[in-house]
């Protein structure tokens, strides 16, 4: 489109220029720490973020500097101030402090763990999460990522998306069976997906792991648009996909409802 | 120390060199984002993030490109990738996934949230949080901060700093009285530190806030370094410092000692 030397020309917005680059390198630095690698050396986050020790040293310092990350003698870990990145997210979605009591409510109602959760390209994230206290409770925290096309959560939030970008999110997705109920042919999806939209609530009786049924509801802004679903998840061998409708669709829908309409109220 | 142009010199790794401002600012941007400003213009962007909107805009340029931040016409908001660089440091700390379960039963057992929090600068960080199912619950999720010298988590990770780096961090403290209980004299705040570190967990009573008392006792890793600290936080109408100590030491203590041999058996 421009005739200038792309020096002159893209530094400040393209992808792939210098400025973009150093910046994703420092979020890859970050994300380089995990549950295998809490603590890592120079060399090792090199390796773990693909740059060179000059690279890694250099966007080290920046973190150390900025207080992200502290070193310890040869290594380097992250520190709490992470935290605060996450928690503009979280305390920048309107329904998310408003959310969490009524989940509260609903899991002293129902016994049985409440979350909700964003759609984000083809998986879904959890943002709240309220946990029944039972011996046997999934492992899934606030930022942990599931397919969408295999969750309750991630059939509602699907649901709300124009033929379109559904299409395109579901060639985005692997879609590959978790267990022997995943519905896996494109066709089937779909259908399962509209009618979904048609009843405006879904269920997903197994298809992600073995024993597990989830039942999730949207939760909507002021204009009806879509922006988080709230689901409530159980043990098949307690109840079964009828019984849970049975028990729990009414409480969840209620629930979802307050949710939209304090949402409604402050946007 | 050096007689160099400093231009030429401190581009890789100094405090205030070009790069980590550039870094510094795209967190800044990300930092711009909150309850009250959940979605921004361009101009908002810049002014809340103290930048010119030039600089703004090829920050969230940046981000976009990079999945943070998504634009809804003249509105840039933030996306849930952002939790992944939380959830990176989350997953990151050894107690972490082992610390949830033992939280879980300890609230099944006492009645009472459980939280735990780890030191950074003078102020601790929510990790953990367990509620329990009453209608009353603090909003205190994770990644929030609450100043360490008035808070039970505090002075436990307080007490395990040596006198200089203790001395440090009370200069940096605003130690100011959140309600007539607060303890402001520096002498006597020492002295309720040291006597947490003589007895190994911390209650405090109704300084952080009126009616709300905490106990905390250590995390450890297994050099018997304290990681983090874990509370059980109630309520002063239902029971008092003294009822507290009776009936939840021995099960705080229990769970905190729990939480530590996994670690150590993990580390």
């Amino acid at each position: 489109m421009d005739t200038f030397p792309s020096d002159a020309q893209d530094a400040p917005s393209r992808p792939g220029d210098a400025y973009v680059q150093s910046f994703a390198r420092g979020l890859s630095v970050i994300r380089s720490f995990d549950a295998n690698r809490p603590a890592q050396t120079l060399t090792e986050v090199a390796a773990a973020a693909g740059l060179t020790r000059a690279g890694a040293r250099r966007i080290l310092l920046t973190l150390q500097t900025l207080g992200y990350v502290e070193a310890d003698g040869r290594l380097f870990q992250l520190t709490p101030k992470i935290l605060d990145l996450g928690f503009a997210y979280l305390t920048s979605m309107p329904f998310w402090n408003l959310a969490e009591p009524v989940m509260e409510d609903l899991v002293e109602q129902v016994h049985e763990s409440c979350s909700a959760a964003v759609l984000n390209g083809a998986e879904i994230v959890y943002v709240l999460r309220v946990p029944t206290h039972k011996i046997i409770t999934q492992n899934l925290s606030i930022g942990s990522r599931l397919p969408a096309f295999c969750t309750s959560m991630g059939r509602v939030l699907l649901s709300a998306l124009d033929d379109d970008r559904l299409d395109a999110l579901l060639d985005a997705s692997d879609i590959v069976a978790r267990t022997p109920h995943t519905i896996v042919d494109r066709g089937a999806l779909k259908e399962a997906i509209a009618a979904v939209r048609r009843q405006g609530w879904a269920i997903v009786d197994q298809e992600l792991e073995e024993g597990l049924i989830s039942m999730s509801a949207p939760i909507r802004d002021r204009q009806g648009r879509t922006i988080a679903a709230l689901n409530i998840s159980g043990n098949a061998q307690r109840k079964s996909a009828k019984q849970m409708v049975k028990a729990f669709l009414e409480p969840l829908q209620d629930a979802a409802q307050r949710v939209s309409e304090m949402v409604a109220r402050r946007g």
